[in-house]
């Protein structure tokens, strides 16, 4: 059975962890900080890659930032990680094949493979944390677009600037919905402006009533946004995945969906493959031949 | 070569035209009111067939509703025509083959095939008249969801629950951005409950400074909308076409729309494939083998 080496990488840290094509870590998951320079991660993949490439086939990175449809180098730009990050020459890095891929998609992958959407043909993954990211299955090939950013989430809560994206554009379902996102509404509400997304699933649990307002505000603004990828993408499902997932009335959601689209029923799911998704993903997408349909 | 007998149902009009794989309209065009009753429509879908049916190889659909993935029925509600219509057995209609499906869908796929969108792989199209219809084509198949009814222009332009929308959701894009939905804002905005599209236009033209008031807002809301489309789907290009279309400023759209968008620089077009594209889309969509991808 083919091996695959696969590299997480984020903003804080870069992990690693050798993959079978069953989508099953082999031995120990590594831990690094992802350095502040751009010599530093690259120093970091080489180090990792000289210790493991012997032992696989492939190497697979799962990677913050889009990634192209040949799946060799990052495309724009990458928010919390050095700037100079998008010019990594990955294929360079390793004797090896190299294989990257943009951690939302790899993650929706590992979710259609092995999790939540197995079995299904078309699904929708959106990942809530400190963005919002998001992976589209269509037909069973992941959905890529023209330069490889299709199913990013930024599409608009409101047409009048409100509140401005970390991409740049205005009032973005990002902005909206990831924990900064959600913190942004929690201040508006509290003019509190150290209130933290911990505070507000705290004061949900303690019954305390603004809380529970901005928590349901944080509810309809997922609806809202699921609604039209619902109308949109006509998914047999809607997964969910990120750290604020857990905190996501999922049955809630569904049922407010549901009841508003014009399309048939979907589902609402979290995620099930796991907090190393990205990584199971994005070596069952370096084996795989033919999953992306660009 | 061959033949198909193309129908076009809509609400008001029912077209139809023998058009060949080419998809060359052959003879004339001729043209029906839709009748008020089910029993009609299917009265005037067996006159239509009769008289053509010996002539060419296959009947093919092009309607409004949504149609299913095995292209022989209608999903869900049509709006403004008979509520049993939905029931039609089209099969039924004819000794010869008979496909269905949707018109936006159909004009989408003229547009890809012989028309603005022609030489992509992937291509958002957006009817602006009565209503907003979409048509989205993934890596040159027709992109039809779970169910077919994926590119449903529903998606919400306010969380908030501001306007009321023909399908008995709230501010979806389609109840500010088709005609009714300009109309509302210029409502809004004048408080003349009589104004329309008309005196909008002819008041652009002769440079109203509140007629231009409105078709800005239009423009924005449009662009709004575009932007959410572009991100989501990463698309060589975005097709106008429906009767507003040729009031859009598409060039203002494309630079404010590639502006604002994290994916990488979309076209905004006019379509070019004509006022009988639903006939012609569905023909070829007839003829095709695997140009649905489900």
């Amino acid at each position: 059975m083919k091996k695959a080496l696969a590299i997480d990488v984020g903003g804080t840290k870069i992990y690693n962890a050798i993959i079978n094509e069953n989508g099953e870590i082999i031995g120990e998951i590594e831990k690094h900080h992802t350095p502040k320079t751009f010599t530093e991660i690259e120093q970091q993949f080489k180090e990792i890659i000289n210790k493991h490439e012997n032992d696989v086939d492939i190497i697979a990175f799962s990677t913050c930032g889009e990634v192209n449809n040949e799946n060799t180098k990052i495309v724009g730009s990458t928010g919390n990680i050095a700037k100079e990050y998008p010019t990594m020459a990955f294929s360079s890095l390793s004797t090896k094949p190299v294989f990257v891929e943009n951690d939302a998609n790899c993650a929706a992958w590992a979710e259609y493979k092995i999790g939540a959407s197995k079995g299904t043909a078309t699904s929708v993954m959106v990942t809530f944390g400190t963005g919002v990211g998001g992976g589209i299955i269509i037909n069973k090939h992941l959905f890529k677009g023209k330069s490889g950013a299709a199913g990013a989430m930024h599409f608009k809560m409101y047409p009048d600037q409100r509140r401005q994206c970390t991409c740049g554009g205005w009032d973005c379902f990002e902005i909206y919905t990831s924990g900064p996102g959600l913190t942004k509404t929690a201040i508006e509400i509290t003019k509190n402006p150290d209130i933290t997304t911990y505070d507000i699933f705290d004061g949900v649990n303690k019954k305390d009533a603004q809380m529970i307002e901005i928590y349901n505000r944080w509810h309809s603004d997922i609806i809202a946004g699921f609604i039209g990828l619902a109308n949109l993408f006509d998914p047999e499902c809607i997964v969910l995945s990120g750290s604020l997932a857990q905190f996501v009335d999922t049955q809630l959601v569904e049922q407010k969906v549901n009841k508003e689209i014009v399309t048939s029923p979907t589902k609402i799911y979290k995620a099930t493959a796991g907090n190393y998704s990205g990584m199971i993903g994005a070596a069952l997408l370096a084996f795989g031949k033919g999953d992306l349909n660009g």
